[in-house]
């Protein structure tokens, strides 16, 4: 049962290190037209902008995405079909994670940025979705999580992915308004998260 | 001995997660012309509608094809050299899912859509040999099985994988009449597998 | 000092299954003009047969170099600095793979054949020298070996290997002569060596 | 808490592996014109040399990357948070390396070759910079640490980090003068820790 759990872990765990790494294939090197001076590379580089917000900002979710993984993982000792599918509906989103990047950085600048930031945020709205419906299916009758998980931090835990699809929900909106709006809020969240995960890591430690 | 299923199992998980996480680069960013209004960009991904099909239904499969991969090393404790040619065999075809999966999108809505499903759903019926021939690799002699795996157990997991490839020959003859048909039997027996999966699942841990 | 050899291998394994994986990446889905019948898409995706020969052929040899890489490490305890450089180089010439055969299968039907199928068996050279380097720094002072390893059985592996490297200089000669001829060479090789390996396996086991 | 660090490992040796895995894509199979000469295509690749020294380079560097990360590794036992970000940091720097490899392959012989240049070292500061900052969180208070690392050994470290960010410093202001200037120390560099890590090895086992 144990070994059942190891196996999903590593297969998760081996999507997430090649989702995060497939990110750099969205980073396209400019061509030039006839001046290839140093000025007119550099200028094309710094035209790129959106794209290395698009991958530092995909990069860094990834990366809480799979702490977040990794921490309800520690919770759980035994799996069932309901928890692997789950399980396979989040790695979907996932995998999928590079398209609405890329989508985003091209449109960032144009008429169309509302709607591709919106399209950006929603995505966040749907692996929030995801997160809970794993934490929904570990918890369910309880007979999938450690004994000495609390009732408490059963309830944290959901009210903390309650909380997540709400704020995805109002960045998506808030894309339609303006898409810097959208964008920014994803990048508050990001921020919120990454002090929260550095909190409880040093508090778990000290 | 145990140790040589272990690594072969380990590198079956590596592709398997690389083919599944690999999909996403069939998703590509619509490149609109001159007008780059939002709706024309709602537009343009609306109209990709067939890669998004087959980036979901090739997720799925290699998922539930990873199950199954899963579960039939489960039983399995020892490892030949035909057992091994015949597991090189699967993943050639698990690596290969991206192309068919392109075809299928690219051409679905053209005349040649009838001949795109039916490669579509004749790869998925060399898949199912696949799985034919590994079960014969890993049941004949029965020397390579763990000592529990009982005969009625051999045999209605070679039936059931019988079961798929006369499926899957069903739905390339019914691409050929209407491409649509040809998919429609494919996401039902995904779905009639899944269900399976989860039934089994549930059983199992209950 | 088990573990850091541990590390080597799942590195190396890692390194093997994603080239493997990315092979698929040289199939390309074929663009019709305004004609998109059936037959044409057929016609179309026959006149590519040089990148399906290509994958096969490359999945075939990383497969074979996996299973031998694989068999190596299992006569090998320690590891020092020289091991590690010699694994690293042919870990590089492993990931290289895809370029050569996506050269050969373009250049395979234009009078260029020659040269490509010269540098697709060139290369294959390259690596059967990276197969005897990473053999002499696993014997010589022999401190690195498994304690049960054999004089006899290192000067075999030590001859497969040589056998490896001439008979890919033969191949390399003979594709500048005809490219099909070299290819030919290619193919026994990797077909007699999978009948080593069966049967290699086959014994093992009976 | 062991196997914290264990997950840690095996996420980063897998972002290694599939990065290195990855640069081979920046290999492009040249396409020739209206003649397809054996000899037209050997000038063609020949032309494409910057891409072959930009993979070489990349290739080696993150093989030395990985072998550092791995010693530095073996000196922990334990992880907090400030420690899993500056690993992720160092990651996100890992994944976007065939980035500056290939912008640097596509100019070095046009006249932005010098800016080119500038970049890629660069890159490698930030690289080096990141190292740094690992190290400050692994041994910052100590509780991470093994207890058998001494204070010399992780002075020694210290400096060696150091010692990589001034030289990379010093490569980035060679590139603004020459670019073949900047790449040259880069070459001298990794041909000085070749043999430093290759020394270490050998001393270590002897």
């Amino acid at each position: 049962m144990a070994k059942e759990t190891a196996r999903i872990e590593a297969f998760s765990d081996g999507v997430f290190a090649i989702a995060i790494t497939l990110l750099v294939l969205e980073l396209k090197v400019p061509h030039l037209g006839e001046e290839t001076s140093g000025s007119a590379l550099l200028h094309a580089l710094l035209k790129q902008w959106p794209s290395y917000i698009g991958f530092l900002l995909s990069f860094l979710t990834i990366l809480i995405m799979w702490i977040n993984h990794h921490g309800l993982f520690n919770l759980v000792r035994k799996s069932d079909a309901r928890f692997m599918f789950a399980n396979g509906f989040l790695l979907l989103m996932v995998t999928a994670t590079p398209f609405p990047t890329a989508l985003m950085a091209e449109y960032l600048r144009t008429p169309a940025a509302n709607i591709a930031c919106a399209i950006y945020s929603g995505f966040y709205v749907v692996i929030s979705l995801a997160y809970n419906v794993l934490w929904y299916a570990a918890t369910h009758g309880k007979h999938l999580l450690a004994p000495e998980v609390s009732e408490e931090q059963i309830a944290r835990t959901r009210h903390s992915y309650q909380f997540g699809f709400a704020a995805y929900l109002i960045a998506t909106l808030g894309s339609l308004i303006n898409g810097y709006l959208g964008l920014g809020i994803c990048a508050a969240l990001w921020l919120y998260w990454s002090v929260q995960v550095y909190e409880a890591g040093t508090e778990r430690h000290s």
